[in-house]
């Protein structure tokens, strides 16, 4: 397996970004959820670059489900949505293919596939393929949110600017879903958006972290090896591009701590087992314990910047100087 | 799946610490490869606890393969490994199945397996079981090791006391492979061995974080989309009891840059394409770029501790006071 | 996984009978094998219904190639064909949601998703949608063709009429690929065709055996256990639609004879490794042994007949009489 | 996946005839199953060979359980049995890596595997292996006992003598549990096994026919395309060593009917759907109807003869004459 991702249920992949379409496929969910396609329309807005602010392409993000609904509900066939490309302009991409960007896929795509790759803005490798995976999460958080189970994401941080802290999740979460830009503290969100500004005037582009917190999770998925809670997800997260680090509650921050300031006490909470702190993020042994399950992930600056920078020519085995025509 | 990792190559994990024997199946190397049991042998004996650090439990790590091996090399059928828990003392642990440590699998574990986990000793979930791994990674080792390709991991960082940097790579995997504690600074290594028995004579543990480096990759591992060599890696690592964050190259450094600070530019080195700077440690769009691969991992103390904690008595479903019977 | 075959390669299929579009997804191809839509076309026109052949819905198969494919050859990334589904007719198909037609999937599909399937066409259960799987058949077909590796499949034998035996295997697959009817006698073709035609009057159907062979296959494919060559091949073969029974070389005539019959002598021919019989079918120990692949599977009469049948209400959970309007 | 079979519930397989042991991990089965080691031992017991019939090498089957069963249930953990080859006399095999046996897997494992295998008494290929599945096979038909499932097998058809056909299911899967020789018909029974005497006596072997019956499964099991009913469990009976057919129903006995004659009209029996006649044998559209589940598998003659036989000299290229040394 490739472009596939999960085991009971399945997320296919497919398309290139400038290509005819891209679309994904989503296998195994079970027949009879509902499927609302405001509710995906309004993701996919979300997702979408808007204002000023990352890459300024205007995406005609107009999807189509072409299998596996009927009636308004999933059938429990292999459910297919599809993004027509429509404003492909084919400006000339050619030059990418010998003269690889610094840090994108270009070069190992180049190897990998021995010069086949679609090397138009960044093929299948592109950011844009996020678009499809997007409109399925939507249809998956509806059926979450019906057992009760809800995912919220902001902006941990960004060159130093830290968004407040998560307080009560399902208000944050509400919070967030109306957010165009993710960040709780609307203080610190001008402070991102004028950092994220200035860099982009100056051709450049700014790093961040990623926050994630999901309540109402049972206790009981993940598995004890290889399948852990946190392995399944961080394997999902590093397919994000640009996501460089993923940690699970203290993270990185356990390393200089002892086990009697980090252990979670178990607790009776309402009647139920509950933990007094949150340390692991929800997960003991790779297993959901029922706490939210929370965690960040490492996001390095988009690699497209349009100052010179050093690459070499394929054809030529040189070094080169590379100036990327942009939209900044 | 659930204890099988990997697709090309397959490792199934199965046993429990204090059952019969744990082992693991290898399945998918190739015929042909030289399996030498002294290597074997040294790479357990460097996972085997020592001296007076870590837990103390004296561990049998008499192995045996039962099947894939004939005239010292695989056959190309499945390698299992068999480690027998020759000294597992049947000291009695029922009292661990109704009141779970705090932070360890017990509590996730009897949820999800409905109170028919083999508890004693953190059963399925023991770190004992990493020790199969160790056997068939030293298999694996030397047949890399024959294409070029060497692996080393030291402490990053322990309680705020850091190792030196890496620095010609090659030469520091020979350094570590022939060392107990994998610290490449001898005077770093013994501050964090006193911080260690410090915290262990308070019945106390430590966290850390460990860095991994692989040099002589070819380029073109790794998948654009899901099977990423991040997610790959990543998936494995947080498999390992404690590991709670991975990040690769800069990782989490990357927040606080920008593009131009940190992409790697490309040149020629020695009449190939290489990258004049790292921070994208070895991978590029979820493919290796053929530059040394770096991550590092994040390990919380290990919860077991002998000082009193907090748990709940899920028998009584009320807070009770636990205090471990320690072997330290 | 559900709808998806394969492991080095695989295949995703989506789509419903009478939904927007039905499609697959083939994962894992080299990058760089050359696209020819024209033999597409052909492989297509010979897998639609023809003249008063089989069942008569003119079929609009134009497909097209919305990603994978970059300047006429694979990219690695995967490649998704979509079929629309133009002309289907908004028939009223409801009442099959109440009354499944014998030996259909009717009852099952509405059993296993709950009533939520769309049972219009048979939905995702229709021989329809063999077609995407078709089109990227046949660019495996050209691909494996490069390598010396053909393919071709005749009616072995139809209501007791007989084909005649394979012969030359090469120069019969090639006297297949421009059958429109794939049958190597011609007087045999021709009665075979009036029986259907007959059946068909009656608003009846008839079943048959189809034999397949594949010549020039290197020696190593398949595993010992489990992933052996007969089992990937009969489990690809059970997914087509009215598929009961796979049988490799004499198959189930093995039944009556004894060893020394049958088994299959080892000679060197032409300064190779050959059998002087090939009862195996050119399998030894679930791996192809060199020699050429043939097996055979058995179809079932098209459950699809226009005559009056005994079905139940699943309403009113009643017997009732059954007429499917036909288009005979 | 290699020697792996399965999805929710998986079986890797492991060992050689002539290795140390021989195992198998079943992984995914729910934790609180009971395991009665009696019922494994009698199963062991049928399958080892008995008299003067099948393979006479004294086979030692003890069985030990070295993981996932704790307190007489299994745990939720992988479940590893080991069954040691304790008498494997090291005769001298080594001839047999030169002179491939006629229709054994000698030849096409020696190419696969580079001539690495272990050739003993067929390694890896041995149906030994089977010991084992037969093992956790026991294990889960007490399982599905629990939930009303019952499986039995027994020889349909052997050199053109056959058994009655299947009556009450139930009772003939009960009569078949207490037969050392599984067939229905004592009369058959005495002439089948003259005939395998015979053959035996005369260094030959015969070929045979095998049906199986499962009743009580659920409607709803098996997927529309590829994991279907029918390709599942074909995959897992060609994985039997010898298994060169396999047939659901009516199977190849369709070939020459039609539709009217064999569609399985639907009925109401005791308030529930059923279908008046069976010749789907269970499945449609490729998943269960709640109908007994019923097909048979084609096993060729086994290729260990005494009779001197045609094969090839690897290392010279030259054809030579094999007599195998017998144990008839």
């Amino acid at each position: 397996m490739r472009n596939t991702l999960g085991a009971a249920v399945t997320v296919t992949l497919f398309g290139e970004s400038h290509g005819p379409s891209i679309g994904a496929t989503l296998d195994g969910i079970p027949a009879g959820i509902a499927v609302n396609e405001e509710h995906i329309r309004e993701r996919l807005a979300l997702r979408a670059p808007h204002g000023a602010i990352s890459t300024q392409r205007r995406e005609g993000d107009e999807f189509s489900i072409i299998s596996g609904v009927f009636n308004g509900k999933t059938t429990g066939a292999p459910l297919t949505v599809i993004i027509k490309n429509d404003n492909a302009r084919s400006r000339d991409y050619s030059a990418l293919a010998d003269t690889p960007r610094p840090s994108h896929a270009d070069y190992t795509a180049s190897v990998k596939y021995g010069g086949n790759q679609d090397y138009r803005g960044g093929g299948h490798f592109s950011g844009r393929l996020t678009a499809p995976l997007v409109a399925l999460g939507a249809i998956a958080r509806d059926a979450l949110a019906e057992r009760g189970i809800e995912i919220g994401t902001h902006i941990f941080s960004l060159r130093g600017i830290m968004d407040r802290e998560l307080d009560d999740l399902r208000e944050d979460i509400r919070l967030l879903d109306n957010k165009k830009f993710p960040v709780l503290d609307d203080e610190a969100a001008s402070v991102m958006e004028e950092e994220i500004l200035r860099a982009a005037k100056e051709g450049d582009s700014v790093g961040g972290v990623l926050e994630c917190a999901c309540v109402g999770l049972p206790v009981g998925l993940g598995e004890p090896w290889f399948d852990t809670a946190e392995g399944e997800i961080a394997k999902a997260m590093f397919s994000i591009p640009g996501v460089k680090g993923v940690e699970f509650g203290l993270g990185f921050g356990f390393a200089d701590r002892t086990g009697s300031e980090v252990n979670d006490p178990f607790v009776i909470r309402d009647g139920r087992v509950a933990t007094a702190t949150n340390n692991n993020g929800g997960i003991n042994g790779g297993i959901t314990n029922g706490m939210p399950l929370v965690f960040r992930v490492a996001v390095k600056p988009t690699p497209s910047i349009f100052k010179e920078q050093r690459t070499v020519s394929l054809s030529g085995m040189e070094e080169v100087d590379l100036r990327l025509e942009g939209r900044h």
